[in-house]
């Protein structure tokens, strides 16, 4: 058993120190590695087949909505980035430059985009002529570049992947029809797919991306406290247009400006999912984003006719449900330890005596909870309990969620909060960004949306001013 | 008839100009736009779609082979660019660097990845230890960068989209097994799924990739006679491992170095579907590649009943291939343009008087045949449909191929073929680079491959030279 405790002391408890947890979580799960270009990671198999799921997820419900994939150049020249003024002011300071070519320096800098709303509008400029020409909903899979200072694993890196959508529209009904639709999908796909409950809302001006009128985001609340954004959607209203000149002529023959809007979710999602589902043993993916479901684990493997029985239970479940045999020679102990720090949702346990009274082991990653079913059993038992955990991991972080939200009605109930109490803090709002600035500064504290669902007058005044407000926003801390 | 005249007559004929029809094809199928970035391209979502079938295909063949993705940095520093000096000469003089992110220059320059063997090197370094830690399959899909001077889409620009696998293995004999073993999924894709013969072989010490021991490549041959290369696969020996410190400890507890290969395809692959199997109508899509297989064309849709009964068969035919409905407003003839400018392998035409004989139309777009079928029918004629034009495609560009392949048994044959009939020309090489160089410059020609399966000896002496020569060669002129 010495090997097998090794592994499992080798993480930092998330009591002891939340962020050391998470980079031993990310490095022991195998998920990425670092690389020698500063603030750039690898993605290891075990991250990277995370990300397919997330991709092969999201792009068939991106499909249904209509949307149409593409690919952009990686770079964009500099008069290009500087069309738009406030994106440019936004992107400028944390952009990489390509200033050579070969050997020979270039006429105008390129960089590597951190977005690509400006290629898109020069693409868009060309291509839309006529309101046939309406809309378009394009989509791309890509990696962007933003030269952060301080960076951490998925949450924040130099280089991360991404999809950036881009639609082009008519009237701006139809690009706030879009804006929305999409955040919806996002919200959808966090709850059902991730586990991961999320509140949809509106960032304030401050918080807005640059260059949008409005921007729609989903905000998660990880497991030490903190939010995370892990989604957004942006309303760019005619802005973009008339600074790039995407005219298009309608029906009764006028040149109209286009409505725009883009939205993107990144490899961010995968701290998420760490964040939100992890413990102290490592990993814990939900079953629908899990890229092994179902791991057999054999006991006593040398004994004759075990790894051969094990070897028809993955079979018989591989039809069912993504499943792998470990028939490697390390201990049982050992292998229930890596599957446990892998976060594989399920393991099946069979050993001799198991054989002979033709029945195995189900042991759920999440609660530990074990079942003896019989081997007639399993192709329905294992989808039901994947389902089962899938269910019970989103109630759980409910839970943990709903549990970490608190009401504040004035700046001294906030402070105390932000001060003891870690999760969303609810308090209104004047809409005067002195006070988000004021929040920020003294309690550490953003605004993180003005939330669509349930805008309660918790109270009739400012949470940091005491003015007349009327709008509820969750606050918290973020990463 | 007017407008569907004009859509057809806008391309250039195949005879009058090649290079003309290509570009036209490029853009009229909307594969492509040119964007503001001097060389680079952007793929329209019928090109896109294109690419995400390939990447479908070639990725459930590689994973069949144990292959893992995973995801590297787009940037390598400078340093590690040189580590390999075979390497770093094929490389620096067209790759892009990166001299700034942000507001600041950088200590070191980066280079943005033109291939990654340097990265997965640094990254191997590390992750391998033991004899337990090998093989290493992994792959990943990217874009890549390279400062060409003459760029065209798809064949030769300076970003394109790629897979490139690197593994690391024990011995020589399993790297050796892993190269030949990309090479054949390579070649088996071609010839299955984009109906393409190809030529397996070895490149010469002159034509191999930088750093690599041994290149082996699939040849093409495009309609035009010039060879494509379109894919291949690198054999490293322990090179890289050398320079970059790459051992293991054995079984035997002794350190050795570790032998590796890398292997790549890219969106050139697009290039070669255009021109091994386009005509003057535009794109011929091969059914397995096809993005959309069957388009159901109603014709006097405005006639009751029609649209129904069209959108009835769409339905039908989307549980068995990859079908779509064209209700736009167009005449039919602009959309049977549309859908044979696109590629799309089959129509089917649906009009009042099929639909009183419960019938319909089903036109090839390969050879323009037409078959009655009855609707009671169609979903088991237009699946075995695909597979025949499938079939009959690939046979047709292996004839053209076979019909293009010339013997030259001296320098003058060789020189009378390479300036009159296009195709590969197949002669006698004494391994000497001299004479690979003079044909080159006199001839245009270069050496493709040393052929893997017909290493006939079709004389005695080098082709150039008339010394004694034992190797063949297929030469010829190549994008």
């Amino acid at each position: 058993m010495a090997k097998e405790k090794k592994l499992v002391e080798a993480i930092t408890s998330m009591e002891a120190d939340f962020a050391q947890w998470y980079t031993d979580v990310v490095k022991k799960a195998e998920l990425i590695d670092y690389s020698s270009v500063k603030g750039c990671m690898i993605i290891k198999p075990a991250g990277y087949a995370i990300w397919e799921n997330i991709q092969k997820e999201l792009d068939a419900r991106f499909k249904e909505t209509g949307v149409e994939n593409v690919y952009m150049p990686l770079f964009i020249p500099e008069s290009l980035l500087q069309v738009e003024k406030d994106h440019v002011e936004g992107f400028a300071p944390e952009v990489a430059w390509v200033t050579h070519g070969g050997l020979n320096p270039l006429q105008e800098r390129l960089c590597v985009r951190p977005t690509s709303e400006t290629l898109f509008c020069d693409f868009y400029k060309n291509l839309i002529q006529s309101y046939r020409d309406l809309p378009k909903n394009y989509n791309q899979w890509c990696s962007v570049v933003r030269w952060e200072k301080e960076t951490r694993p998925f949450l924040r890196s130099r280089e991360f992947l991404w999809q950036e959508g881009h639609t082009a529209h008519a009237t701006a009904e139809e690009a706030e029809e879009r804006t929305v639709l999409m955040l919806n999908v996002y919200a959808d796909f966090c709850q059902q797919v991730l586990a991961m409950p999320v509140i949809r809302g509106r960032k304030t001006e401050k918080e807005k991306f640059a260059g949008a009128e409005a921007t729609y985001t989903i905000e998660a609340l990880m497991h030490d406290g903190k939010a995370l954004q892990s989604g957004t959607s942006h309303n760019f209203g005619d802005g973009f247009a008339k600074a790039f000149g995407i005219q298009y002529t309608d029906k009764d023959n006028t040149l109209k400006y286009v409505h725009q809007t883009s939205w993107g979710m990144t490899t961010r999602l995968i701290g998420a999912i760490i964040m939100v589902h992890g413990d102290d043993s490592g990993l814990v993916l939900p079953p629908r984003i899990a890229p092994t479901q179902v791991m057999v684990i054999p006991i006593m493997q040398h004994k004759e006719g075990v790894l051969e029985k094990a070897g028809k239970v993955k079979e018989r479940l591989s039809k069912v449900c993504r499943a792998k045999l470990d028939d490697s020679d390390k201990s049982p102990g050992w292998k229930f330890s890596e599957q446990e720090m892998r976060g594989i949702p399920v393991r099946v346990e069979l050993g001799p005596k198991d054989i002979e009274k033709n029945q195995c082991v189900l042991v759920r990653r999440d609660t530990r909870e074990k079942t003896v079913v019989s081997l007639d059993e399993i192709d329905t038992a294992v989808p039901k309990l994947l389902e089962q955990i899938q269910n019970d991991m989103f109630e759980r972080a409910k839970a943990h969620r709903d549990a970490h939200i608190w009401d504040a009605h004035n700046y001294d109930e906030f402070k105390e909060i932000a001060e003891s109490k870690p999760g969303f803090i609810r308090g209104m709002w004047c809409e005067d960004q002195a006070c988000e600035d004021k929040i920020k500064e003294e309690t550490g504290a953003t605004s993180r949306c003005m939330p669509f669902h349930d805008q309660e007058q918790i109270a009739g005044t400012c949470v940091c001013c005491g003015k007349p407000a009327r709008k509820l926003v969750y606050w918290g801390k973020a990463y």
